[in-house]
């Protein structure tokens, strides 16, 4: 089964293009990553809000992805960017 | 400027697999009209969510497909599905 996450991020006052910024590098990494069929960052400045999109060949290869990032401290680097904690969902691709 | 668009659906009690196979339907078609580069259905039963996220390739092809939708009807097929009104946001591909 192929799972699909969705990040959504609400950025501090002053920061939307510098958390973007980071976003993207980071996304381009995902990208690469064993199991990622595609990522995508998406942006709304008129609604202070930064969505990424990620589709996974399996639940195996999302929580390896998972894992790598919460080791690397990426995370902790996201956070430092954000007004609230980022929403994060997880989906079946149909 | 290419445009994505979520699309978030609860279905009413008793009507997730009847909506997530109108709405797979709706997908095929929508993965065929002119300007889209993709579209996934994305499915959590155990939040009651559907949502459907499409790409495009500029913001004129996104007007065209939404208005062929409204022309068909199809919204409106849509809704005699749903507990609350689609949730619809656009934003920009980075």
């Amino acid at each position: 089964m192929q799972e699909v996450v969705i990040v959504k991020s609400t950025p501090l006052p002053g920061k939307f293009a510098a958390l973007a910024k980071l976003i993207g590098d980071l996304v381009a990494e995902t990208r690469k990553f064993p199991g990622c069929r595609a990522a995508y960052l998406l942006l709304s400045p008129a609604n202070n809000e930064q969505v990424v999109v990620h589709i996974w060949e399996n639940p195996d290869a999302l929580e390896a992805y998972l894992n790598w990032r919460a080791d690397k401290g990426d995370f902790l680097r996201i956070n430092e960017f954000l007004e609230v904690e980022q929403d994060f969902q997880t989906y079946q691709l149909a």
